[in-house]
Formats: C-alpha cells, sequence, structure tokens
C-alpha cells in the first residue's frame, strides 16, 4: 500500500476550510465545478472532470472543523476502494490541513501524477479560501500531457 | 519506508531538463538560488534556505536525458539517508519527469510539508525551462505556516 501526503496551510478558520470541504459549492470552488451529489455522511459526491470522467466518494466521517473521510466508490480503477482523508488542525495563525489519499495498491505512474495534481488543487482550496478565487477544473492547473 | 512522489510534464527537450537538474546554475533557477558544489557523479551539491538550513546531497549517478540520483548526506535528520531520483523520458511533446524522494522512514507531518512543497519546486521547474522565470527560495512559493 502507498500514500499520497500533502500539508497546507490556510489563513482562514477551520469553520471556512471545513465548508470548502463539506459542501458542493465549496467543493465546486477549488476542485472541480462539476460537482454535484450528498455530502452528508453516508451521501455519495460525485466530481467530474469533462472527457477523463471523475471519482464519486462515499462521505464516511466528518467531524466539523476537525476531519473529513471520503471512500472512493467509482472511478479509475486505481482510485477505488482508497480513501481521502483531510485532518484540520489550528497551529499559528493557519488551518493546517493534512491530507492523505491512502491505500493505493502499487506506486503506478498515475499515482505520481495524482500526487502532484493533488498539491495543485490544495493550493487552489488555499488559494480560494485567502483570495476569493480558486483553480478548480476547468480551470485547473495544466501539469503535465495527462494534464 | 515511504516515499513522495511526483510527475510532470514540460514542454522543453531532456536535455533541457537534465541541464536544470545536473547544474549548479540550472539547479539556482528552480530550487534555491543560495545552491553550490560539485553536480558531478560523486560530487556534493549544497543547497541552501536561509535560517532552516538546507540540505546536502551526494550525486550517485546521471544519465544524459535520462536520469539523476541524489543521496542525502546531511539535512534535516528525516532526511539524511534518503534519495532523490528524477527519472526523464519524453510522451507526446514533453518531457515526462518522474520524481521520487523515496525512503523516508516514518510518513511524519513533516514528509507531508515536503510532499507539497516538492511539488510547488517541480512547478517551477517547469515554469523555468518554459518561461523563463521560476520560483526558487527565497522567491518560492509559501504553502503554510512552516514556509
Amino acid at each position: 500500500m502507498a500514500d499520497i501526503l500533502h500539508r497546507i496551510g490556510v489563513t482562514a478558520s477551520p469553520d471556512a476550510v471545513y465548508t470548502a470541504l463539506t459542501t458542493v459549492d465549496g467543493l465546486a470552488s477549488w476542485w472541480t465545478e462539476d460537482t454535484e451529489g450528498d455530502a452528508g455522511v453516508g451521501g455519495v459526491l460525485r466530481f467530474r472532470f469533462g472527457p477523463p470522467g471523475g471519482f464519486d466518494m462515499k462521505v464516511l466521517e466528518t467531524e466539523p472543523g476537525r476531519q473529513v473521510l471520503w471512500e472512493v466508490v467509482d472511478g479509475p480503477e486505481e482510485w477505488i476502494g482508497t480513501r481521502v482523508r483531510f485532518d484540520l488542525k489550528r497551529e499559528d495563525d493557519f488551518t493546517i490541513v493534512l491530507f492523505r489519499h491512502e491505500g493505493w495498491k502499487e506506486p503506478v505512474e498515475f499515482m505520481y501524477h495524482c500526487s502532484t495534481k493533488w498539491a495543485t488543487f490544495l493550493m487552489s482550496l488555499k488559494a480560494v479560501l485567502e483570495t476569493g478565487t480558486g483553480e478548480p477544473a476547468p480551470r485547473d492547473v495544466r501539469i503535465s500531457n495527462w494534464h
């Protein structure tokens, strides 16, 4: 098993970060504009990225201002069954987001891509909360031929 | 053991990317302006980031247009003995960089930070080769309270 790890600090409250992770509008502001579904525990969120498709995430756990945990229930084969975890804490004047996309069976090349792409989307989360403007798909940062 | 993985694609030749990874001037253009040392196999490169310190890397292997491998010989305790690997290949109209910072003993919080920070530096590598302007330290992208 292999995990993608990231850490960012956002100059916004834990509640603001939590809202960006647990509402359809919040998620659409930094990850993909094409976000639909039910963000409550037990619900399924559908994230789409145009022709490449996207991901369906079941919301497993949420704790206001503290934690969000999803399980991938549909999408690329390598993603299915993996989990995406956001842990929040306050430190200095930042809300720290510890991100973990865990449970990859193998460190395939697609995992390398997703790791970098997650970093750019987390920087988009930081940007939307600090400046009001994120870079969600389809306006996301292009990192390679795989977009 | 845990690894940081990233993948970017650069619209520059493998030789240009290789030069940015194997010369002091090239490394200073995207990672840190305070780069010194010997970039040849067996040499030691010293990367500094102001008060936080930096890293000394021994160059273990280089293959023009294909691969660069370093071992961390001085720096933060968590980094010592880890290896940093860049594998290059041509795909579509991009030079693909597969990056791996391998051999972390534990997935400590500092590893989360370094993963995101590596992503922003690799985007700086892409930027300097595509636009002529990178974001090396001390002009690097701030991602959190840990900078």
